[in-house]
């Protein structure tokens, strides 16, 4: 029987429907890259295309040519520009503000064919220290309160180059799922004194029935009300609301939790497209704050209907727990 | 230069990123059906596979056989049940509900190649009388707070059958785009006694910028802050809270609406999957009072990436404007 969750973290319901008779058919495990019928501009050797960097990682070769492991470049094209102005306007009911925000990418290898899946520990380290460093940088900007660092991978969960990259984005307003857990976590730390994450991680691994995987310094768990099948969160046992205040040293064992699903994903669900998102607490937010951060990783096996869409309400036909069964390492 | 919108009616923000160099290729314009390797459950001649019919149009044929222009029948498969119960509970952290809810299918055609893009306006108003005699019904249920009528049309808007079928969910809590849309409306209301999406037809009708057609009882309106590219409303001008109690006799031109609407979009987008959600008042909102039903019909023609799957803002990299030129009629 089909069954209403509430996430505690998000404050969303999804309808968790595990008795639907879904056939492998009806999963998308393809539309994974699209070939590009144009010089990828990602590629060492065009770092003129790609444009200036911003931050790189480079053995002493100079900026903005070859010989580089990680460049972070501004978008070519930005949804969002650091030059826009901040004032917006009304027109009657309609409320608009220019487009201000920042738009970066993370080129996360110079190699054409390096992907989230292929790439080693070390690597993703790579990755996310310059995710860190990126919205270290950003929270200076004091029009800006949010960055979100995130990956498309596949066609299917939006991307439109193959070359492995990521991006952050700086918000002059708080994204919607960033400001509804903002509310949670607010609201169980004035009721408790205590950390709603940090709650959520005892119970759920007391229970053991929706995680994935338990390293001592960060937890992956199939989240209760989880919208689409196999979505993952990677959690920090140690509480800290910024991501971009972790310790350099703890990245390294949180590139390992993410290895792990990253194969367990390549392993049981023949490596799928999928969303990557790293929510850390809003700039205003205190730095010792209720927030805890956190990576959440949304595998884009199914297509989301008129229900989910139109209504708000994700039917997931996969409960968290038979996920979790899933993506765990077989004892 | 890309801006932020907000949407008066929902309250959501989009970045309106009209300057993003996308290409054809951008766009998805397949994935529109898929063949079924097992008989078709919704055809003339399958009634008992597709179940006992709770509604029908038939000219005097009995139920349960051959011989009708539409069934409305309990899903198969459904995410949500009128057999289940109502109370919830709750594990530490942890709210759960009992998977209660009406899950109906409106089988829009005997023939196994209708399609809303082939369907005459007569046909579509078929649809239309049975959305609005299900949900009537559906609101008799003291259980049930909200019901929503919905259309997946192709596989890449989450449909799994090709044959012509829409749904119908009625739900325990009030799903919460809905619930966005009364709390803003009920707020316009309070603080100038009028309707919020009546004063939006108002004022959209004065620019013109985003009406899509105009046929003087229905305004099909490019939304300013579109989620998608071409995403149309289809407003009625005589103001409703609830679709369930518009005059049967509104339904032809409502349909003829939407006929000109899916024939644009054939003509200009290559008739490409989409999603159509009929937004009606809450059970337990007054009928007079602020809201307005509508028709939301959301084209699936890019894939959603990370930042809006993981913090709620959707890029929308054709505007409203411009879409609303590309779907109304040329002069």
């Amino acid at each position: 029987m089909s069954e209403w969750r509430a996430d505690p973290v998000t404050g969303h319901w999804t309808i968790v429907a595990d008795d639907l008779p879904l056939a492998r058919r009806d999963f998308v495990l393809d539309g994974i890259s699209r070939p590009l019928d144009l010089p990828c501009p990602l590629c060492e050797g065009r770092e003129a295309t790609a444009g200036h960097e911003i931050a790189a990682v480079r053995d002493g070769t100079a900026a903005d040519g070859p010989g580089w492991r990680l460049r972070v470049v501004p978008n070519r094209v930005p949804a969002l520009r650091v030059e826009a102005a901040s004032a917006g306007t009304q027109d009657g009911l309609l409320a608009h503000r220019p487009g201000l925000g920042a738009h970066e990418v993370i080129i996360e290898s110079p190699r054409h064919d390096a992907s989230w899946y292929t790439m080693t520990a070390d690597e993703l380290t790579l990755v996310l220290q310059a995710w860190r460093g990126r919205m270290a940088d950003l929270r200076r900007d004091a029009r800006l309160r949010a960055a979100v660092a995130f990956k498309n991978h596949g066609a299917e969960a939006g991307a439109r180059l193959v070359h492995a990259h990521s991006q952050v984005m700086a918000t002059p307003l708080v994204p919607p799922h960033l400001a509804h857990e903002v509310d949670a976590a607010r609201r169980h730390h004035t009721a408790t004194g205590r950390c709603l994450l940090c709650d959520l991680v005892t119970q759920e691994r007391a229970s053991g029935l929706r995680v994935v995987a338990d390293s001592g310094t960060h937890v992956t768990l199939a989240p209760y009300a989880s919208r689409t099948p196999f979505e993952a969160w990677i959690v920090p046992m140690h509480h800290g609301a910024r991501f971009d205040e972790t310790p350099e040293g703890e990245l390294g064992a949180l590139a390992a939790a993410l290895r792990l699903l990253l194969d367990r994903m390549a392993a049981e669900l023949e490596a799928p497209a999928f969303n990557a998102v790293l929510h850390s607490a809003p700039f205003d937010e205190p730095g010792d704050g209720a927030y805890h951060w956190h990576l959440e990783v949304l595998p884009r096996v199914l297509r989301p209907g008129g229900f989910d869409l139109g209504a708000g309400v994700p039917v997931n036909p996969v409960s968290p727990e038979k996920a979790a069964r899933v993506l765990r390492v077989p004892a």
